[in-house]
């Protein structure tokens, strides 16, 4: 069998991605997807909609076969470290291609762009300083290095988030020499981060979650947008556990931790640099929710990103110490679900994997696991008091979701 | 002007209070009454009802002279401690005497089981350790070998929390050569831990609390059990900041903070001893109240009040090292308010003072006021959110209350 893999975060799954897995299987000639997913903290340093879980099902029933979690050692990352642990999982569950989104749509642009760059890379690296210097963020620096080497129309955009992301997947592919092929299919229609619906049925993840957290703020405000097992999904989580995650629901934790911290306790934390501690401490004791916090914490040194992910890092209690202990690849695969078909393939496979397959995070003790089920654990404070031993306790105890396909 | 100190947490001040602060003044000739008062988290390891500051106006307003805080090191710590923090900012204040409520009430009592004990003291030390390897708690260690030596009828009995406290009042007092005189009364009609009311007019704090935590909870209930200062203070403190502070409050914090720890991390946490940290990890998550999380803890080796302790050391994230690094005294008399009388006597003798006088906490960076300042600021997290700021910023702006009398 035949699989092609991608890297998602789905949060949550709509018509955008539907099509996306479409033309992945086919522009693969695919018999599975298999997609690996952020957990429940995601690499724009946000708490998922919804849980990996529920996130997981909706995935399945919508059309990918197979889906491993992407450690949290890998998801609240910036763009290499994610690409690199993202590629490392679908190489061990034995891809034969991996196929992503992106602005450009164009394969060979790519590898022309990762050329180009290698044969400046001197002049490039010097730029990035240079613009570091001048204050900017590391990807901002980056994005203006590359614009000053005068890249031609054949190479892409490298201010779009998606050739980005893109772009990493392909380098962290080389790197390991993972025998991948490597495709990529245009997005549809809607911007990464805009906030406005731009089209009938295709709509961003960011607009749908701005919907949905808006006044009205009910499923039915986006079920356009979405597959019916999205919009089912949203209803159910929501009358279970009584929520759509959000920053602001984890602010009053987050405080609390950081009054309870000195400055060389705080930067112990995974990405508490350069004099941040101090920046957090003074700005906290001022702030009422997390976006007043967010806008006296944010500097031109530091993207709104960035900053979100050391604030997870924070109410993870994440520190360097655990962080660089880490490999650079994954060391298991954790199954969150499967369709019969992707069950098919994993018992006709999964002997071959490079990598252990874990089923129930309690039968193990891999360190990057444990980080993932106290990000679980944290992710389930959230919840109103009456449902958060369910949230809490399903971390440990929920076999894969299976999805009869 | 001659003053008699008073060792109090008035959590709220009721009329057994007031009828203490009568005697004291009574029988030490006093001109005025200074009492030191445990800030906002105390010795039986709880949040007080309402905060220091309208504590402080309480007491003022009910006969109580100057008003001192006994810092966060030494108000959340076993009586011994306790004690000596205490007995060390009466002296410093330029206390002639101090007066403590007893149920025995004979202070040649208190001297001679003090003498008894020194005379038996190798056989006592023996027998306390006989009993704490049998299981039991340190207190009750302490008051069954004391059982075994035979005191006669003169002497006081240990098993009683207040004359415990009594006694290592006097102890701290010779330990540190105070020039004090030491006077007892004994404690009008209500027990110390007395959950119902006994009397018309004197009702135990603990009954008082109990009253306003219960169902209906209006201070109403206790009205004919406190001073009218108390029972206006405690409308005034619910309108402004809408609570009375109860452990159930902040049992979500710690339960967050508690998952976001592993074993060696909570261990580095003050009074979590013997492998404490992995029977308070393991209960936590079962847990879904304060209450129930305390069960699972409790064990014959520790009191309720020493798991207690340590739990607010949990929240206020205080570690052993912070802990250790501290004295045996006081490093400053923080004033919290007076009364007029008590402002002239502070203007007449403050350059006597052995001990800093405090005024304002961000004047000043004394390692024992940051503990101070952090308990406060956590013991704010409790406020609905909206009157969360009022009682985080209090802390460091708040000037000393005063009441014309």
């Amino acid at each position: 069998m035949n699989a092609v893999g991608v890297i998602v975060e789905y949060n949550p799954f709509h018509n955008g991605h539907a099509f996306h897995i479409e033309e992945a299987r086919k522009t693969a000639n695919a018999d599975v997807v298999i997609a690996v997913m952020s957990g429940n903290f995601l690499q724009r340093g946000e708490p998922a909609l919804v849980s990996k879980w529920k996130r997981t099902e909706m995935a399945l029933k919508a059309g990918v076969d197979i889906v491993f979690e992407l450690p949290y050692v890998f998801a609240t990352q910036q763009a290499n470290t994610f690409a690199s642990g993202a590629v490392s999982i679908l190489e061990a569950a034995g891809c034969h291609s991996l196929c992503f989104g992106s602005e450009s749509g164009s394969i060979n642009s790519f590898y022309k762009t990762i050329t180009f760059l290698q044969a400046h890379n001197e002049l490039y690296q010097q730029k990035i300083k240079y613009f570091i210097e001048k204050g900017n963020s590391y990807p901002k620096a980056t994005s203006l290095a590359y614009q000053t080497l005068s890249p031609d129309h054949d190479l892409i955009d490298l201010s779009k988030p998606n050739n980005i992301l893109g772009y990493q997947y392909i380098k962290a592919a080389n790197a390991m020499h993972a025998p991948l092929k490597i495709f990529t299919v245009t997005r549809k229609n809607a911007n990464y981060h805009d906030p406005h619906f731009a089209s009938d049925t295709i709509a961003s993840a960011t607009s749908i979650r701005k919907a949905l957290f808006s006044k009205d703020g009910h499923p039915e405000s986006v079920r356009q947008y979405v597959p019916d097992s999205t919009y089912n999904g949203l209803l159910e989580y929501k009358e279970q556990y009584g929520l759509f995650h959000d920053w602001e629901l984890y602010w009053p934790y987050l405080k609390f931790r950081l009054i309870q911290m000195n400055p060389e306790q705080l930067k112990n934390i995974y990405e508490v640099e350069e004099g941040l501690e101090y920046r957090i401490l003074s700005s906290v004791l001022q702030s009422e929710s997390f976006q007043q916090f967010m806008e006296k914490l944010k500097t031109k040194r530091y993207t709104w990103t960035r900053l979100q992910r050391t604030c997870v890092h924070i109410l993870t209690n994440t520190t360097k110490e655990e962080m660089f202990m880490k490999e650079d690849k994954a060391s298991y695969l954790r199954l969150l679900g499967m369709t019969t078909t992707g069950r098919e393939y994993l018992n006709k496979y999964k002997t071959d994997f490079s990598l252990p397959l874990i089923s129930k995070a309690s039968a193990t003790k891999h360190s990057q696991l444990l980080l993932d089920i106290k990000a679980s654990r944290i992710y389930a404070m959230a919840a109103p008091k009456s449902n958060q031993k369910k949230l809490l306790e399903s971390e440990f105890k929920q076999p894969p979701i299976i999805v009869a396909k």
